[in-house]
């Protein structure tokens, strides 16, 4: 079966060149709002093919949309409009309010809501990769809203790319990701322009910075036309991690104040439980 | 000459196994107060042989100091007191109090003052690695007060362990590494706290734990032991740092709650701008 990728950057290319050549798998092809993405897709040999997205929805049997979520909120209704016996697999980082947009679409079951927990901070075409998925959890939202045939083709893809599937409701998707994805963004972010400000004064400090900076910030070179709608759609969940986040910095920042090393012992101690989860 | 590692962790560990068998290195002899870690490194062909503080001055000619900032502290007078033409190398994270304390000592010059920026979120002598400095920088602090031979002496493990060199006061070296170091572990600290804060009433969280979460957060891991004297030691410009960040995350939290995705945009596109500075 021919795949249309929606979007040929990080995730989509991604998705192509890890489905490229497996079983059961036809012509990959690319759809992009950008020439120039589309044809550097082609010379990477990310994509069979570019198309138009009406060509593309004649000539494939799933459309995978890997655009950032504003552009799938404004997207999708219009695509299922279009679709008959397709599969249309949406892989937006935040789940709510996009299916709340399609829930009484009369094609809702051709849609299949996925999520794949891998990314890096680099976007477009080149940063695609073709082992971005392998090992790593796809996550399955609102799975009895599609079609049992559509949920069917899109596990073999999952299958296909190697990964580990779980399942949730749109809602604690994107409870969860506020927690897990969302504010890792945010704190990255805020840590780079803190220490961008402090150079202005300082010219000499990134000589020193060592890999603890360098991993903690990293996600702060992610792409602000991703992020914004992302941080738009999960306004609630993440202003209310936020809250969390902050209070425990200024919980740090007293402790300090007052100097109670005991205290700080402790929380430092209470923090290296994330050992239990991270490898 | 011999070289002498006083504290066998990560760092030390580490400076023994890149230090080994190099030109004009001896023996490496092993000191440490917990003789487990004694046992391990010497099991794990860390170190030649172990030794008591004193027997290593005697048979030394250098000591490298790789043990938590308030061990520096407190160790490093008496360890001056005792040394006649050795040459004592700190390696703490901290320099400011740790110089002022030995400012007017008379053996003040054996003494230079190094910090590598290199480490992991990993301790103990089953963390050293023969790599962990190559390519990063060591930054030399206060070098005016070392004795010209020392210095010498101390350049030259540098240039075998392979790392590039930097020259600031101590007081500069603790604002920079406030912006640097410290208030990296310590965002990564909150974020584990507030992450395992919700673990507790939604479990099923880290299912969707992905590398952004895992690489914010792994600085989280680190040492309680290490790092609370570190922030007791640089307790003002890590106040000052944390202030920044702090504001910094109260501003986005104010501009997601008026819904401002212009400026959030406009942000994002700053905090970018780290990737001039990182790889």
């Amino acid at each position: 079966m021919n795949i249309a990728v929606i979007g040929v950057g990080l995730i989509g290319g991604s998705v192509a060149l890890s489905l490229k050549g497996k079983k059961g798998i036809g012509k990959i092809i690319g759809v992009d709002k950008s020439d120039l993405n589309l044809a550097k897709a082609l010379k990477l040999g990310i994509v069979d093919e570019t198309a138009t997205l009406d060509e593309a929805i004649k000539s494939s049997k799933v459309l995978v949309l890997t655009i950032p979520v504003d552009g799938i909120l404004s997207l999708l209704p219009e695509l299922l409009d279009k679709v008959t016996d397709q599969v249309v697999i949406d892989m937006g980082s935040t789940k709510k309010l996009i299916l709340a947009q399609v829930e009484n679409h009369p094609k809702r079951g051709r849609l299949v809501a996925l999520h794949p927990m891998a990314g890096t901070e680099y976007s477009g075409p080149e940063a695609a990769l073709d082992n971005l998925f392998r090992g790593k959890v796809m996550v399955y939202t609102d799975v009895p809203e599609s079609d049992d045939d559509a949920f069917e083709i899109a596990d073999q893809l999952v299958e296909l790319l190697e990964m580990k599937a779980t399942f949730m409701n749109a809602e604690e998707h994107d409870a969860h990701t506020a927690y897990i994805s969302h504010i890792s963004h945010l704190t990255s972010m805020a840590l780079a322009l803190t220490v961008l400000e402090k150079e202005k004064s300082q010219g000499r400090i990134f000589e020193l910075a060592g890999s603890g900076f360098e991993s903690t910030v990293r996600l702060a070179k992610s792409s602000p036309d991703m992020w914004t709608p992302i941080l738009q759609q999960n306004r609630d969940n993440v202003l209310e991690v936020l809250e969390e986040h902050i209070s425990q910095l200024q919980q740090m920042y007293e402790l300090l104040e007052k100097e109670d090393y005991g205290a700080i012992y402790k929380l430092i101690k209470k923090s290296n439980k994330i050992k239990r989860i991270l490898s």
